[in-house]
């Protein structure tokens, strides 16, 4: 575990509950020594499953202590039976941490529309609560997985002059993957000491840049799920809003959101290319990443990517449909440095050939330069390929 | 042609120019005998080609006679050469005509970011007129396609209690298609005597719902037109807005369109499917619309109806990130009569079942019933397959 740094004070367990028929890790444990101040972000999708019925008023009151989690089943679309079993659930994990209820958040992924049985809980909370340890931080990030290649782990180390404070998040998530599965989960711990008013306006604004500028295909679940966790066990000054500190915190952190994004998308489904979008010389940062997000979702410039296709019609026709204001005669576009347009005619076929060398490599970055203004917003997506298809359409063959 | 209704006093031609290096037909003129009240709707995409350029003002004027469209390049992404080109087409074809240039509306339809040559339309435009005849709208429907697998047409016959009149739809369209290829076009004629803001209003109200609800792929090209022509050339009375005989215009003026629209979802690139997504019972017409678009260009749920899949979760978790309000725990899903959710909760493996025989027909209707109020709105998709993969990204090879 030495390559990742973990914060001081939390503790962490996973096991296979049966939850999951595979028999592969799906309940974990995330638990602070003491309660820490807390700010989640959750999806905007209003199906939204059961734990986060549970989980989303517990944050609101901005602390927490312990995150259970289970895969294989997402507990959503469940009703009134799926949201008392939720509620046994938190029931049970407290009163084994011999702590309050309301100080424990829930998070499920896996499928929709079944109902999460109830005894995989009763069976193992004891070895699950007695398993807490401080390095068993992966086995959490493997139990939380459902289709993902492999478990995404990022971490970082700020220092407020005289104290080094550690950053670690784990997440999952690949698209919303295989029939019914729920989407993205992120858990991001800190032994900072924060108070969870600047943490809820640090985390929104950090998932914007990251998990909120990521798509597959474009789909939100009914279960996406992010917590922050800081909870002072470093021993260091509480780090206030607006001061340098702060400003490390809040860059480290994005740094460590963007990471488990960019391998959110690099996992997607069928994906065989991460690739950015970046829009700039915008009007605003809303024009901006309404344009990123118009190029970045739309299947025709994603099967392009694919296809390994310097395409710049698809793309300058998304940023045209993307509902901003844009003068098409200042629109130039790059694939890295290659410029394949500028002012929104060819630049050639010397370039365009040059550019389909660059869309070979598995990572690139689609630059739109829209010479209105000088804001920019970026947003990151994957190719759409037979896989894909495959995937979602196919696996029941 | 005697299954379709060709209106009186218009004459049509076709024929290869070369601007294909198919050899395949790439020239086509429509032309009233006399000047016709004009309507038209174009893309909203920001980025629009030059024959849109030139043609949108002067519809504003509501007045057309001749409508000049070529296929094999869109003549977008060209600049001010483009623009030249545009124009002197626009000259050539009023001059042979001997009408008024500003008399004269031009479609293109094709490769984007390619010069439109001059030259084919110089060398063919006198034998395009003398082609003229009231028997060649089916050429003129072959000659606008691009990667159709066939041609569009659809006709309509409707009377105000004295006079009968003829409604004829050329259409062109199948999702963006290939590389850089622009997406639809439409071509709609009568020998009604209708004032061209009525016309305007009856457009876009039958535009809405039929080529503005339907999604191949989610994009929006370039060149889309619409084009709508009345000519009085029966000879009856004109028709006045709030009229028995304006209701059944516009009734068979929809039907027209939504025949055509259909067809062209029927062509999407790899489509195997033509699907209804029917969303009723919601509070506002704009809410029903917003939620049907969700559901009809989810990736996950286009993917399903290609595995023939009945997979209900995507389906409702597409309502519910679309944006409207919405009580998962009031919506009932069916696949044509088959109900496989109520009241957000699975209704079973047997309906499950029954309704997975309903995604084996070419053509089936997806009702979400929000049981929040009594309006509906409908959008036609297709199903996401794997040869839509091969056209957008293997069609070099």
């Amino acid at each position: 575990m030495s390559h990742f740094d973990i914060p001081a004070g939390f503790r962490f367990a996973g096991l296979a509950s049966g939850i999951k028929k595979s028999g592969k890790l799906d309940l974990a444990l995330i638990c602070s020594d003491q309660p820490a101040a807390t700010a989640g972000v959750f999806t905007q999708n209003k199906v939204y499953a059961a734990p986060l019925q549970v989980t989303k008023p517990r944050i609101a009151g901005g602390v927490c202590q312990a995150v259970l989690i289970n895969s294989g089943n997402a507990n959503a679309c469940t009703g009134e039976a799926g949201l008392q079993v939720a509620q046994q659930t938190s029931q049970l994990v407290a009163k084994q941490l011999n702590i309050d209820e309301e100080l424990v958040a829930l998070a499920s992924t896996g499928v929709i529309g079944v109902q999460l049985p109830i005894i995989p809980f009763e069976q193992n909370m004891d070895k699950l609560v007695d398993a807490l340890a401080e390095d068993r931080a992966l086995v959490v990030a493997e139990a939380i997985m459902t289709t993902d290649a492999y478990s995404k782990v990022a971490s970082a180390r700020f220092s407020d002059g005289e104290k080094a404070y550690n950053i670690l998040g784990l997440a999952k998530g690949a698209g919303m993957i295989h029939p019914n599965m729920a989407t993205m989960l992120g858990f991001v711990l800190t032994d900072a000491a924060i108070d969870a008013q600047f943490l809820d306006s640090a985390l929104r604004q950090a998932v914007k840049k990251s998990f909120n500028s990521i798509t597959v295909d474009g789909d939100t679940s009914t279960n996406d799920t992010v917590l922050l966790l800081a909870n002072g066990a470093a021993g260091g000054k509480k780090i206030e809003p607006g001061s340098e500190a702060a400003q490390a915190f809040v860059q480290h952190l994005e740094r460590v959101l963007l990471d488990l994004a960019k391998m959110i998308v690099r996992d997607g489904e069928g994906a065989t290319k991460l690739v950015e979008i970046k829009v700039q010389g915008a009007e605003s940062e809303d024009a901006a990443r309404t344009a990123a997000k118009s190029v970045a979702t739309s299947s025709l410039v994603k099967t392009a990517f694919f296809g390994e296709d310097a395409n710049w019609g698809r793309i300058i026709s998304a940023v045209g449909y993307s509902g901003i204001d844009v003068d098409q005669n200042k629109i130039d576009i790059f694939f890295n440095q290659v410029a394949v347009t500028k002012d929104g005619l060819s630049t050639g076929p010397e370039l365009e050939a040059e550019a389909t060398e660059v869309l070979k490599l598995p990572e690139f970055t689609v630059t739109v330069e829209l010479n209105q203004g000088d804001t920019c917003s970026s947003y990151y997506t994957s190719d759409l390929g037979y896989e894909y298809i495959k995937i979602n359409a196919d696996y029941r063959t």
